[in-house]
């Protein structure tokens, strides 16, 4: 039985090389008093010049760019299959005329790479959302020609104002057309000052582990209280995190539109999909929650044939010089044996089998 | 079997009357052009003079302060006890010199409505949270003397700077001295620009379902981080909207400290109680949820006897002006009998007996 993991992130050498031309977040910079390593920064405060350089941002190594760092540690964590996409912050930084020449070239970069490993990579493209609306959707057009690509990542911002923008529209038309399927990732994460006055003492852990599934959270639920999958009835998209903690809110979001005035005056509350349907039909949950109560709820809300394996690799290391094996990554294999405990199939399902039929591997 | 509804709140009139006294934000008013009725304005932003005075806040009527309406509410969904409490903001912006008195007032108050219906109200009070220290433990210690006191109702942002500040700990050293729970209550949200450009379209939806539940989340998390269970390991706090969103992220939230190389260096990743052990030992969740996948979730988290059935009355009332069926109301009940199906104790036990045992009621 496979094991796909499709939630698995790859900076190509073309993408750190345009990172490492810049001067502003996001970039890559070697700095003078650390010259053998280089730190990635890509969120805004993160290069705070009042912190020593070698606090900045993160470390950024060959597990970040070389495939084969990659493969070893699919080896080493049994992974038969990975579906890599592009790590945020994406091309949401590039100026509109940019964006189309640096989509393509990684895109071609990552579908040569992929092509190397025959059978062990796929990958979701990236979009160069800020270009033109032509240029995105050439690109959708042409990702659907390429043999390994089975998708497109996207964070939260869209063309730069959320996914509920009417001017997504032919971007979303393409990839029901095309039939791809959209993997949404946070990156921007929440406002700093909601954390409160003492957040620098818990290291990162308010924003990674609130601040992104959040961010996914309002971005999937704008989608849908915008009417988009009225429109695209088979726009498919896939929630990192498990969908944020759409599957916890999902009765309480339902609830609350229901339950609103100004909305059913404006006739919004009737003749719409409701949140189960959508989670149902169109969306799909990774399985990257770190315990069996937050899987369960992912499989009971959206179904355990919707449900995705995948380990978030290179983040999240075991910070144990030594470790071989990935707490992240045991965590999550845990949580799928013990939420699907006396029922294999269903976990292996979550493990592969729903991965090589919803994403056509292998065909 | 009793049913016991713990989240249901009131504006008893001495608060109405303290907000009828004010010109800012919160306060309640008449307006000229809708004489007939007051308005209630209690988020920041709510009385935007650009907008009709009758879409200002909302309208604030009898089942807000008449405790008659209650009674009729728990009879029609045959709830034998509620647990009243003020309902958001508290005294949050009370100036230090009038909030000790304020809180003797409400409080008084409120224990005397609920003399007035033995048996079948009973009280969660409210603090003087930005009087002085002593003024806020003094209170503490005179709420534990009332008969129907069981414990305290309190907002996100304690002394002012948030659960996690050094400076509550006197405060919570009384709650767990005089055994009592704190019910936990978001009021404050995201801000606003975290739901994107298109937020007004969606009525109150964004804030409501999600700014709410993740405001709690991030409170309880920073509590936890902070470690003020490590120091109270008998503090219980009883969390609204089952938690927020804590259930379904905890695995996360671990699985993020546990691979934090800030703390691990400053020795935070180690010997602390951890999110399972405090979710099932000092956390209870109220089952206000809205569905079976989040109910489920909450009762595998923190365990089906620390759940308890709430309405969140007066707030979310039916649309239809003839409905007399709450539908929040039966949704919750629905979840209920759908996450328990095929075990009617625990059912019952979530109802109210929980309540009963965990809150001393009729004791």
């Amino acid at each position: 039985m496979p094991i796909v993991d499709v939630h698995t992130h790859i900076y190509p050498p073309t993408y750190v090389s345009l990172l490492r031309s810049r001067k502003t977040v996001p970039y890559v910079r070697t700095f003078a008093d650390a010259p053998d390593s280089s730190r990635l920064i890509i969120l805004p405060g993160e290069d705070d010049p009042s912190t020593p350089s070698t606090s900045r941002g993160r470390p950024i190594g060959p597990e970040y760019y070389d495939i084969a760092q990659k493969i070893a540690f699919m080896d080493q964590h049994k992974i038969d299959t990975s579906v890599i996409s592009l790590a945020n912050p994406w091309l949401d930084f590039l100026p509109a005329e940019e964006a189309g020449e640096a989509a393509r070239k990684i895109n071609d970069d990552v579908e040569e790479i992929c092509a190397r490993y025959e059978g062990r990579l796929y990958a979701f493209g990236t979009l160069p959302l800020s270009a033109e609306t032509a240029v995105i959707v050439a690109e959708v057009q042409r990702l659907a020609g390429l043999k390994h690509m089975r998708g497109v990542i996207m964070g939260t911002s869209g063309l730069g104002n959320g996914l509920d923008e009417a001017a997504l529209d032919p971007v979303y038309a393409a990839l029901e057309k095309y039939g791809q399927l959209i993997f949404l990732h946070p990156h921007y994460g929440l406002p700093k000052e909601v954390y409160g006055p003492r957040a620098n003492e818990y290291g990162h852990v308010l924003p990674l582990a609130l601040g992104f599934p959040l961010e996914t959270t309002i971005a999937v639920s704008r989608m849908l209280l915008s009417g988009v999958w009225d429109r695209f009835k088979k726009l498919n998209v896939l929630l990192a995190h498990s969908g944020g903690t759409l599957p916890f809110l999902a009765g309480r979001i339902e609830s609350c539109l229901l339950h609103d005035g100004h909305l059913k005056k404006q006739g919004k509350t009737e003749h719409r999909r409701d949140v189960w349907d959508i989670l149902k039909t169109n969306i799909y949950l990774d399985a990257v929650i770190y315990s069996e109560v937050g899987l369960k709820a992912a499989a009971d809300a959206s179904g355990a044939d919707r449900l995705l394996f995948g380990t978030d690799h290179p983040f999240f290391p075991p910070l144990e010089e030594d470790a071989k094996e990935w707490h992240s990554v045991t965590a999550n294999y845990g949580a799928i044996s013990k939420a699907f405990k006396g029922d294999d199939m269903a976990a292996q399902d979550v493990l592969g089998n729903n991965a090589v039929r919803i994403l056509k591997l292998h065909s």
